[in-house]
């Protein structure tokens, strides 16, 4: 099987997901400033988001390009991350709708959790096919970041049931945990 | 003719109709977990409908590796399952918002019916291009499964319009049968 | 320059614009068939507009497979294009919203109108970069329809607004004229 | 690293942010001419808003297309430029909206500054992963327009608090900028 067109599809369905993001930012109802003001929590839920559909990006982006070949379940792997990032525009207007609240903020943690599960289910379907030598195992192979961030989410979704601004944090902290150290360490891959 | 583009196009529609399906999923419009809970009808539906969608794109993926070149026919054939499929959304949302009623879940079959009829009527178009001996032909001479389907979606139709659960096993179960057995038998075409 | 990424932005746009349309029709707003039945202005302008861009798509596609380079004229009147093709959209969803009434038959005849004089633009400028002796010239030159539909336009917006329903006739009549004889003769690129 | 996908995938988000400006365009609540006229504000800032994103189209395939290789910076300047380019359908409508108020017309301004600034930040990632000696940086060195269009935007922000037309107006001249004199000199890059 070609994956070519698996990460045309992929790239297809993550640009339509942030762009359409913005969809759920309604436009202000009146010519003031304190409209962009009172926007303040829809566009940071929408700046986070945007962030980890970016980073979702880039990793996807990494792994495809070391892999040589796509078997049906990798297919399957693949279309089970994209119904997770497809629902992240959904819980991004939740909880910029309603910020800081238990509900919306425990939920966008669990479409997180379900992204970093299902990402992590394709990156092992990616390695079982590619062989335990491959340049795709020993990238991935350094690293445990995966595993922190599913851990730091579940995390996330009991305190937020409690105090809802901790799973804020914490959702940042991972953003963050992924945007920054990649530039130090030389796997771009996990 | 080039089949890259066709491909390309397709991913395209295909990737959209996935994602702008979630605009049909309503933000809850208040911060509580009951809001969810009522969503639970809508998010049945779409999960449904990102299934389906994603086992066209799979199939659709199959059945032009194996094909060499694209014609008239199969470009117009090609279109008119992407019209089909673009008002998957549309019946999805209509399903969704009205769980269990006869005409939602009636309509929502006739979209599905066509899709499967168009679909074969492509791979027919794509067959007759290829030629009775090419691999394609014989990949998909061995499965009857989708005419199974069809008979199967012109059952559920009427049963929708007398008790519309049953219709709504049917559609799950005509998933389930593409699902499932495909990781079973060896073509993965049909 | 290379046509390839003008190709795949295309793409990308008429594959966004189908199946956006689609949004355009509101889901009913109770479980009946007679909702269903009240939609069939909009689904009928939907249909018809959905014909009218894989009719672009098509033409876009063929053109373009002859064309060996890409100059920033062709760049601007490709993009002029997709402009107008954007708006059909917008002008299905008033057509169809107000069936059979003067002012917006006459804006979509308008739309349509832009669109055909753009895409003979496009055509032009392609014909110009390829020269007058290349297998894209010939194939277009065999061809008088992209003028005979703009003269069909300009009937059909000014009949619009003495009487919609021809204006109506007119646009389906355009439509065929463009599906069903391209099956007879050879040039597809007319 | 491959551009091959970086230039699909910001494809697809330009194209989608193309397409979706016109879902900010309200479907006429009549079927009247002048519900139309009633549309010239935001049919004025949603044809400004396409011709900026087209703009940024086709200087994105001119940068990439004498770029060779693709570094993690680069990525991530392509990010946060497409991070921009989705935030223009919002201020489009909003300021379309409510035409010529200071309050949406200096928030165009902003993100059409953002838009400029993570642009250029984009172009000097590439030259500076290409050489001081490459083709792309002698294209890009022979002119300051970007520059320019930054401090245009700068002035247009301050102004349009205190009259927004004149903000308006140094909008479409920056465009204009951009259209007209890249048909006279040979530079296509800037």
């Amino acid at each position: 099987m070609d994956k070519g067109r698996v990460e045309a599809f992929s790239d297809g369905v993550i640009a339509v997901a942030l762009t359409i993001m913005v969809l759920a930012l309604k436009v202000p109802t009146g010519p003031d400033w304190h409209e962009v003001l009172e926007m303040a929590p829809v566009l940071s839920a929408y700046l986070l988001s945007f962030l980890y559909v970016a980073i979702y990006w880039v990793n996807h982006h990494h792994v495809f390009q070391l892999a040589r070949r796509v078997s049906r379940r990798i297919l399957w792997a693949n279309l089970h991350l994209m119904f997770w990032l497809c629902l992240i525009p959904l819980v991004t207007a939740w909880a910029g709708n309603y910020p800081l609240t238990p509900a919306p903020m425990a939920l966008y943690g669990v479409v997180m959790l379900m992204c970093a599960i299902s990402f992590r289910q394709l990156v092992q379907a990616l390695v079982k096919c590619e062989g335990p030598d491959s340049p795709l195992a020993h990238a991935v192979g350094r690293s445990r970041k995966k595993e922190l961030s599913i851990a730091l989410y579940l995390v996330a979704i009991v305190l937020s049931l409690w105090y809802a601004p901790l799973g804020a944090a914490i959702y940042i902290g991972v953003a963050l945990l992924w945007l920054i150290p990649q530039q130090r360490s030389a796997p771009s891959t996990d």
